[in-house]
């Protein structure tokens, strides 16, 4: 990739002296502002902000970037993953004219203002949302391959402090990055020296040099704070062909002299008038920038935040084209049929050029059943590794390339052990389809560090996130073909074993082709007046196998489907109640998932009716899935024996 | 640390002809049983367990242990981090005098036996349960690290896979030990170079040898079936200043011709007789040992599972003394009477020469109020870096030492970030106390990424942990206390702001010296008959201004503070709910947290009463606490003109 013109005309005029002497200039501005801002506010990150800010204005000096369009689909972008550097973040892009100087200076902080504490998308010209430390090289590697599959000409830059290069998950990123030749991203250390609790050596010693060579990446190490320097190290990373570590030596505080090498100004602001001196007042002076201090507390005070209307952006569909459901009449497992829809979604969408999905996978493919889309369309199956951290956030940064991302991995892995990417992900709008195989107890034999009984529990903590929760392979291929051209994060839970087919009372296939899915409406599987059972996934069959048994003893039992638990409509569940007796049946902690969902509808109806909840209530143990079911009593015979003993007193 | 006599003494006698020569013959026996029970589950890893099993075998001919009594403080331990290998541990257990073969072999991976799929530490010799990838060499860091400060001269054995190696929490675990100088801690990578997607270097290129020299680790590169190699590299890592890699070259398969170098052994198992001569049958013959299958089948089908009893072995309380209540009469923050108070503990626990308490951190330590104690028990005081993977999986472990564990942390790195480390030392049961503070949004201007609205939410994922919330600084102090002795999994939230502190109507102070705090028990701590309100943690202040508000309007609201919300005595909703209104109110996602627990309780008294829930419903802004709670609508004035809207129609 050889170093294209644009850069190389903006890259020539920036190191001209007169234009060097200006960088300079903006960045005595950039400090001035980044100290009255935390000051302003009273809080906030001066000391990493000035440490940063000389990196990041060499950058916007010499990248292909548009203030008026800061979307504009062939610019660079810059993933600050340090996010508490949001006063020299927001700083620079204001100096490089995404918005006004002052308003931002005034807002930083309040509540209402887009200004907010740590980086924030919402922000123009900010890319990735970030304050959780240690997933912006991760961003940065899904923006950067989402780039090198479209074959754009652009570079993605990730900017990081040198504390979180402690976090695991960035051993992960560098390793990614290698493997997909990633030569298109380059990042920054803000190698300052200084941690929270004092130098990174006595926190936590690490070779950063050696472990980014260790992962075959180029090394370049230079004064964070010469520009010359900076812009240098920047031009030779365009033009390699590994990713590129820029380490750059910088001073905490950098400017101030009272504020250098001092790991105390990393969350403490200066006082405007203080008598030991150390005081904005005397760092204003130092810059030899004038003290319009009380006039920016005015601007403060007049801003009036509302109250929170709780909008959540609901991107448009992706021009997907979802296909025609395959109808499944024999036993089979969800997995297959996820794996199936997909590769037929994939045959409907490739034009040839260009298939707008992607797959991202962590060494399971076989077993999640993605195989096939890998087979046959390997340039967009991504294979991550056991590194499941990075690969959540990763996906979620590529989601947002026009791509529809999909992730699939065992519930554990998917969920459980990625949760705060997930939640980062959420925050960041991304678009991206968690497919979990092998959830539940039904998991078997893998035992109980497998058997993810909580996914409903974790996507209900998180605000934007829905679940969609197969009953059978039919409505497995439903679900996924609904979901085909949907944007926004979504997860989709299976067990593991072959289901029978789930039927109507006459035998006919429930969720043939004539079905339609629909979020938030449950499906009656049997009708029923003597008590009503709510199910989900993977036990659907053994519920209709306890209606059977309770017919046996003159119970008709009312079934209902939940496949999105989240939305229950409530005639559903009045006509459930008007039975006298309610039950929910799940694979699922029985705390967290079918159950609560169902409480929260009964006490907002204000129904009282008999209930109880079948689900696990420990962690389960190892062995065949009929086995566990069974030993956790969660058995159509236990259950069905329960609810008779219920009803019957 | 010298080698010490009795090891060498084992290592000279192991190395002698003779006895190399039994050893091989175990191996043969090994792969015997391996191959058996894999196959007679149809279930299991044969792949690995041949490849990991010479590596086992030679440790346990010399270390430290006692079949007859697996727990003895003074042995040597090894973890299997690769917990897939089951089959090999519990072959090399049984053959070391731990426990019957053949009833091993037979009841593997049986729902109801101990022997379940992934290693498990109800097996004796077992040390820690794993199956989620990329844990186990912190946990061997705890069990090193407790086995320094305790004085013990014991070796510490973590056995790797390589596909494991990608995960990043290993990169973490690699530095820790590196800046504790655990050379009593040495690892293994069962090196075969395959994984499920086929070699290593295909699914993700990695240089293990150079990643763990460039966190300063000793490596030594073996054959991993060679035992006189295999012997002395034990050997030399036990005398050395800095921990030891193995880099074992190991052969999937190994053992068996048609097995060898073919990824798909790693989680099939052979069939008794197939066509192709790959089957057990021929292995056995290959082995050149008799064939009892059909009597193990037998052996096999007279084991009988028992359902479930759902038990949870509660350890004994710690032999901690908690000291006499601090009691505030000032506005103060609850992290500052956490580290108050574990100071205090600790000063009445210090014997001078041992102090039973240890404190693990993440770079936070002056925000999390742990700063008193490492100033003066710097030796119990752990810093652990940005690093919180592998910090909760290391101080867990560390925990079942027999010190009281705390891991202090901000809501989002200690339980967000961390969940499925959690998770894995519930089943653990570990001895942890995580103490998050900066929860809620009463976190403020560091905005959404890190306000912990979920922890209540987490916890409740979990099956063994509990969740303990004080609503003001007496009421902390009181809590940590009554934790101080106690063994398991517990996690204490706080906010961020000093707190009033909570009063009787009468003025006094309500969590004074006379106040013992009770698990389960909820605290009226305003009388009323109009309404009754719960509410938890630091919005109690405020729920107790929204009484007074109402009282203006003659609504006499009933205030209960929850402070164990898993928990909440069904007479207290009874006389809640007699008032005909119920209301929550929560710094936490409304679905899953307060509300939630209260909603379960409702619907199993079938009480029907006007209910809403006030709580978070999206991701809250940046900005000061109060400012932030009025954005989300949570401030005392709209949450009682909506009680007020709502009691008044």
């Amino acid at each position: 990739m050889p170093i294209n013109t644009a850069f190389k005309l903006k890259y020539d005029s920036i190191t001209l002296p007169e234009n060097i002497l200006a960088l300079k200039a903006q960045a005595i501005a950039a400090r001035t502002a980044i100290l009255k801002m935390t000051s302003l506010a009273g809080s906030g990150h001066p000391g990493g902000s000035l440490s940063t800010i000389d990196l990041l204005l060499s950058l916007y000096s010499v990248i292909e970037h548009d203030p008026r369009n800061p979307s504009k689909p062939d610019r660079d972008k810059i993933v600050i993953s340090h996010g508490h550097v949001s006063p020299a973040a927001y700083t620079a892009l204001s100096l490089n004219g995404y918005f006004e100087l002052n308003q931002m200076i005034s807002e930083f902080r309040l509540a209402g203002s887009i200004y907010e504490g740590h980086v924030e998308p919402c922000v123009p010209g900010i890319e990735w949302a970030s304050g959780n430390l240690g997933q912006g090289l991760s961003a940065g590697c899904g923006f950067a391959l989402a780039n090198k599959i479209k074959g754009y000409d652009n570079h993605v830059y990730v900017l990081m402090g040198d504390g979180e290069q402690q976090k695991g998950q960035i051993s992960e990123a560098r390793r990614f990055a290698s493997k997909f030749q990633l030569n298109n991203l380059t990042a920054f250390v803000d190698y300052n020296k200084l941690q929270i609790s004092g130098t990174c050596d006595s926190v936590m010693p690490q070779d950063i040099k050696a472990e980014f060579l260790a992962d075959k990446w180029q090394v370049l190490e230079i004064d964070g704070h010469d520009l010359l320097q900076i812009l240098a190290a920047i031009k030779s990373s365009r033009n390699n062909a590994v990713p590129t570590l820029i380490l750059a030596h910088t001073v905490m505080g950098k400017g101030i002299s009272f504020m250098e090498n001092d790991e105390k100004w990393h969350g403490q602001t200066l006082p405007y008038k203080a008598e030991n001196g150390c005081d904005l007042v005397s760092a204003l002076a130092e810059l030899n920038q004038p003290d319009d201090f009380l006039h920016l507390q005015e601007l403060r005070a007049k801003f009036t935040s509302g109250k929170c209307s709780l909008p959540h952006t609901t991107n448009p569909d992706l021009p997907v084209i979802s296909g025609k459901h395959i109808n499944y009449e024999q036993k089979t497992d969800n997995r297959s049929a996820w794996g199936n829809a997909l590769v037929d979604i994939a045959e409907h969408n490739n034009t040839g050029e260009f298939l707008p999905l992607a797959v991202f996978d962590c060494d399971l493919a076989g077993s999640v059943k993605t195989a096939g889309f890998r087979e046959k369309y390997p340039q967009n199956f991504f294979q991550s590794g056991i590194m499941e951290h990075h690969t959540v956030t990763c996906a979620g940064a590529f989601s947002q390339a026009g791509f529809q991302t999909f992730f699939s991995d065992f519930g554990v892995f998917g969920i459980d052990e990625t949760y705060n990417q997930q939640r980062l992900n959420d925050i960041n709008d991304t678009n991206l389809k968690i497919i979990l195989t092998h959830v539940g107890i039904d998991v078997g034999e893998d035992g109980k560090t497998h058997q993810c009984v909580d996914y409903l529990g974790q996507v209900r903590n998180m605000f934007n996130f829905k679940c969609l929760i197969p009953a059978d392979p039919n409505q497995t291929d439903h679900i996924i073909r609904w979901l085909a051209a949907k944007n926004g994060n979504y997860l989709v839970p299976m067990g593991r074993s072959k289901l029978d087919i789930i039927r109507t009372p006459e035998g006919d296939i429930f969720y043939g082709d004539d079905y339609v899915f629909e979020y938030g409406k449950a499906d009656l599987l049997r009708d029923g007046d003597t008590a009503a059972l709510f199910v989900m996934g993977t036990l659907t069959n053994k519920a209709l196998k306890i209606a059977g048994l309770l017919k046996q003893q003159n119970i008709n039992l009312q079934v209902w489907n939940v496949s999105t638990p989240q939305q229950i409509n409530p005639e559903v569940v009045k006509q459930a109640a008007a039975t006298g007796y309610i039950f929910t049946y799940e694979d699922h902690n029985v705390h967290t998932g079918l159950a609560s969902c169902l409480q929260a509808e009964l006490v907002n109806l204000q129904l009282a009716v008999k209930f109880k909840a079948f689900g696990v209530q420990n962690y389960p143990v190892s062995g065949n899935s009929d086995a566990v079911y069974q030993y956790c009593w969660l058995d159509p015979e236990t259950v069905s024996s329960e609810i008779i003993d219920i009803i019957k007193g």
